[in-house]
C-alpha cells in the first residue's frame, strides 16, 4: 500500500505517554525536542503532560489542532488514545519502550529514524474497523460506545453461565449458554478472542468474529461474518452480565437487554513507518519465531 | 464392577428433590409411597420437605439415620444434595425427570425398576473423588471446602485477566495470565471443564486435570496430573479474583492468596442401578449418537 | 436477498443423480415427469441416465444447452457437479433424499414445492467463491484446478510431518511442520476445514481460511486473509505429500513444489427457493438445535 | 523421587548416536575416553560403530552386556533405542546437542556433569508406560509391537475419513469418522498428539489419552482412560488406512481389522541426573518461557 503523492504531511504533532514511567517521560522529552528541531508544532496531551507539571490539552483541543498523534507506550496506552481521537480523525503511530506491540509497531531505537522517516512522507496509513455498539433496554439506549479491539458480554462476578441469543440483520444464528461472547475486528481478533480460540483476521478481511467462551454447546464454533451486518445479541438469562468494550468501557445488563452492534462510520488511521509487516509482528507476538529460508 | 455378594442393602431411605417443581413433589409422593409398600422407612429432607408444608431433617440428622439419599432433580440438585453427605458418607442415586444427566442416570419412567432393583441388590457402587481445597491468606486459612467437580479461580468483574503461579507438590509449573484456572475432577471434567476445552477423565483415572480459562500465552495447554499430588495455585495479580467450587461454595481473593487443593480422604459414592455404562451417558449428553454397528 | 424482477427463468434442465441408489433413480424420474409437465424440457446427464440404461449427456452437452441443474444426492454428489458445470455457467440446485446437506438444501418431502417455487422465479441466487489452484515445478505448471470447498496440502503415507513456507501476496507469512494445511472457501469452511478447528466463514465474507492440520508449533492458528490476496505455499520438506481440491483433484507433491491459490473469476451459483436461511442449516448439521425462544 | 541406598551401578554402559553427524561422532569419541578414565566398559552400538568404520554390537549384544545406554542425539534417536532395549530392560539417558529434548534432557555442556553424578549414583529412575500394540485380521495376528509414545490409526494417501468403533474392556465408547486416532501414553503426550489438541499427561498419571484426528463430529473429545484398560479400534470403513507406531512401525490396515491396545508389562527406564524437573523441560519445549517470581 504505498501512498500516492500528495499524501499529507505531519506538523502539529500530540504526543501522548503512558503514565507513572519516568523512562517514558524521558522519551518524551526526547521527541520533543527532536521534532522541535524538524519544525514541528508539538502539543502534549493533558494527562501526560501532568506527570511532568506541565499544562497539556485535552483530546479534543487535540483533535482540532494537530494532524498527528504520536503515542510512547505499549498497546493498551495507544488503544485508549486511539478511541479518545478517532471522532477528530487524527492518525495515531505508536512507539513502545519495551517488547513491539501489535499497534505500537516502532521499537524504541528506531523511535527517531520511524518519526523522521514518517515526517518525510515515507508512511503508509492503514484504516482499522471500529466497531459501533449500543446497548438497548426496551427502547431506551444504556450506552452507545465505539470498540476498536472488541465488545464482550460477559457472566458476573456469581460465576452463572449467562444465556443469549444472537442475530445477524434479524436473522437468528443462535441460542447459546455460555461465560459470554467475544465480537472482535480483525484488530482485536489478536487479542482477546484469540486466547479464547477465535479465528485471525487479517485487518484487509471486513468481517467481525463471533467468538464465544466457553459454550456449553460444545459443537458451538467461532463465525466470522461480514463487517456490514447488523449483529444482535438479546440477553436471556443475564444474571450479572456485563459488557465491556475494549476492555474500558463497562456496562452492567440485565435480561432481556440487546447489545446492538456494526460497523462504524470512522476507523482508527495508524501510521506505519516504511518496513512495517502485519505477519511479522505476528510471527513476533506469537512465537512463530521460524525464519523464512534463503532463497534456493 | 459386580458386587460382592453381602453387599450393604438399603432400609433407611432419604429423599431429596429439587424445589420449586410441583413434578417433582408428585414423583417425591409416589416414590415414598412405593418405598414405604417395600418396608423402607423414608426422611425427606427438611428443605424439600418445607415445600409441602411437611417437617423434614437437616443433612446432619439424615447423615445419622439414612443408609441411602435418592435425589430427584438434576445434576445441580444431586451436586448439591451429595456435597452435604459426603462426610456422613450416605450414598447418593439421582433420579432426573428430564434429559439423563450425568450424575442422575435414572430416567423418571425408570424410576420404580431402578430403585427396586437397587433394594434388591442388584446396583453397584462407584467412588468418584473429591477436590479438598484451601484458600490460605498468609498464614490464615479463609476457607476449606470439598468440590466434587471443580475448583476455579476467576477473573472479577471488571474483566481484568488474573496473573498466578502454579506449582505442584512444590515443582514451578506455571505462571500464566489468563481468565482464570479450573482444577477439575474426573467427574467435573465433563462438566464447565468441558466447555472449556478441558480433557475427558474417565473416573477410574486417578487424575486431576489443569485447565486454563482463555489463556494468554497461545501454547498453554491442560495439563493433567496424578490426584496424590498437592497443587497449589498462588495469586499474583488477582483484581478482584474469585474462587468457585462447584458452582456454589464462593470466596473473594487477593493478591498473594494461596489456593491448595488435594485429593480428599472422603469420596462421593454412586449407586446405579444395572445397566448404568460411563460411555452411554456420555454420547447421549454430548451427542455423540451414533450407534455402533450390529455384530458382523 | 431477493431477486430483482425480470430475473432468468429456467425452461431447460438438466438432472444429476448420486449413481447407485434405486430411491434417486425413482426420484429423478419423479422429477423428469413432474418438469415436463410444467412444460420444461429435460436432459439427464449422462453417467446418470446410464444407470437406468437410458443415454444422456455429458456435462459440456448440459452446459451449452442447460439454464438450471438439479442434482439428486448428498453434498458430495452436488459438489462434484457443479465443478463440472461451473465453467458452463450453469447454476444448480440441490435436492437432499436423507438428512439436509449444507449444499443440498431442499428435503424430499419439500422437492416438487421447491422447485416449482424456483420455476416460478420465486428464488434467490446465491454466488458462492471458488479457489483456483495451480501448481507449480519450478517453471512447470503440474496441475490447474479449482476448488469450491478446499485445497489441502498434506502429508503422505509414511507419515512424516511436511514442511512448507506459506506468504500472501509475496509477504512471508509462516514456516510450519505440520501434518499440513487447508485453505478453504466460506463453503468449504464447514466442511473438512471445521473438523480441524477451523472457523466458520458466512458466506458473505470475502475471504479463505488457512487451517493448520496438526501443527508443531502449539500457538499456530487459524488465518482468515482477503479473497484477492494470491497464496503460496511452498513445500520444503515434502516426503510423498499429496495435495487434494475438493477431496476429489488429487496430486503428488514433491519438495520445492509451490502451490498459487486465489479467487477464481469464475463462481458456482446455487439457487435456493423460498425459505432458505444459512444459519437454519448450520444449526441442523452442527446440532445447534436450540430454538429461539418466543417473541416476549 | 530420591533413589534408596544401594541402588545399582553402572559399568558397562553401551553408547549409541545419531548416524550422519560429525559432531555426534565426535561427542561419542569424547564420551568413551570419559568413561574409560571412570573405569568402565563400553560398547558400541553397531550401526554407530559402523559410522567411524568400528565394529559394534548389536541391540541383542548390548541387551545382555550393558547396565547403561547413553544416547547421544535428539528425542527421535532415543526413542528408537529405546525401543530396542526395552525387552532387555538396559535403562537409557539421553544427551542432546542441540536443544534439550523432552527425551534427551542433559545438554552437551551438561554432559560429563551429568554422566559422572551418574556414575556416582547421583540419578534417578523414572519407569515410562509402554502400550503393548496387536492388529488383528479375524483371528489372526498381523503385527505385535510396543510404543513409548503412541499408536496411530489413520486415512491413507487417497484422503477418505476412516471410520472405526472405539471399545474400552469392551464397553463401546464411540463410532467416529475422522482422519484418525491417537492413543498416547503420558510420554507420547507431549508428542504428535499435544499437536493433535491432546491433553498433557504427567508421568505419574496412570492413563492412556485417546485423540481423534479432525473427527467429522464436532463434539468428539480427547478422552483419559485409565491403562489398566483394554482399548481396541475396530475399523470399519478403512480406506487405505494404516497404522503407526512411534513413527517408526508401519502397517496396512483393512476394514475389519482390530487394533488391541494395552499397558506393556514391560517400561522404559529413563535415567536422570540431579536437578531434572518435568515442567522445566515442558515450559522450555511449549515455550512457556515465564519465570517464577522470585520469593516474596
Amino acid at each position: 500500500m504505498p501512498q500516492a503523492a500528495g499524501k499529507p504531511s505531519f506538523g502539529k504533532i500530540a504526543l501522548v505517554g503512558k503514565l507513572g514511567s519516568p523512562e517514558i517521560a524521558a522519551s518524551l522529552r526526547e521527541l520533543v525536542a527532536f521534532l522541535k528541531q524538524r519544525g514541528c508544532e508539538t502539543f502534549l496531551e493533558k494527562e501526560t503532560a501532568s506527570e511532568s507539571g506541565e499544562r497539556g490539552l485535552d483530546y479534543a483541543a487535540i483533535g482540532g489542532k494537530a494532524d498527528l498523534a504520536v503515542v510512547i507506550g505499549g498497546d493498551g496506552t495507544l488503544l485508549a488514545a486511539a478511541r479518545n481521537l478517532v471522532l477528530h480523525r487524527v492518525p495515531v503511530v505508536g512507539v513502545n519502550l519495551g517488547r513491539v506491540g501489535f499497534m505500537t509497531d516502532i521499537g524504541h531505537r528506531d523511535m527517531q529514524d520511524g518519526i523522521a522517516a514518517i515526517l518525510e512522507g515515507k508512511y503508509k496509513v492503514e484504516e482499522r474497523t471500529l466497531l459501533d455498539a449500543e446497548i438497548l433496554r426496551g427502547k431506551e439506549s444504556m450506552l452507545r460506545t465505539l470498540a476498536l479491539n472488541e465488545a464482550v458480554i460477559t457472566k458476573g462476578a456469581q460465576g452463572r453461565l449467562i444465556e443469549f441469543e444472537l442475530s445477524l440483520d434479524g436473522e437468528f444464528v443462535y441460542r447459546l449458554r455460555a461465560d459470554g461472547v467475544i465480537v472482535a475486528t480483525p484488530t482485536g481478533s489478536t487479542a482477546y478472542a484469540l486466547s479464547a480460540q477465535g479465528p485471525i483476521l487479517h485487518p484487509a478481511v471486513p468481517a467481525f468474529a463471533l467468538v464465544p467462551l466457553a459454550p456449553h454447546t460444545l459443537s458451538a464454533r467461532p463465525v466470522s461474518v461480514s463487517d456490514k451486518s447488523v449483529i444482535e445479541i438479546h440477553l436471556k438469562h443475564a444474571q450479572e452480565a456485563r459488557a465491556h468494550f475494549d476492555g474500558l468501557a463497562l456496562a452492567n445488563l440485565q435480561d432481556g437487554d440487546r447489545i446492538v452492534l456494526k460497523r462504524s462510520s470512522d476507523t482508527v488511521r495508524f501510521v506505519h513507518p516504511p518496513g512495517y509487516k502485519y505477519f511479522a509482528t505476528l510471527r513476533e507476538k506469537l512465537g512463530w519465531s521460524e525464519a523464512p529460508t534463503k532463497p534456493e
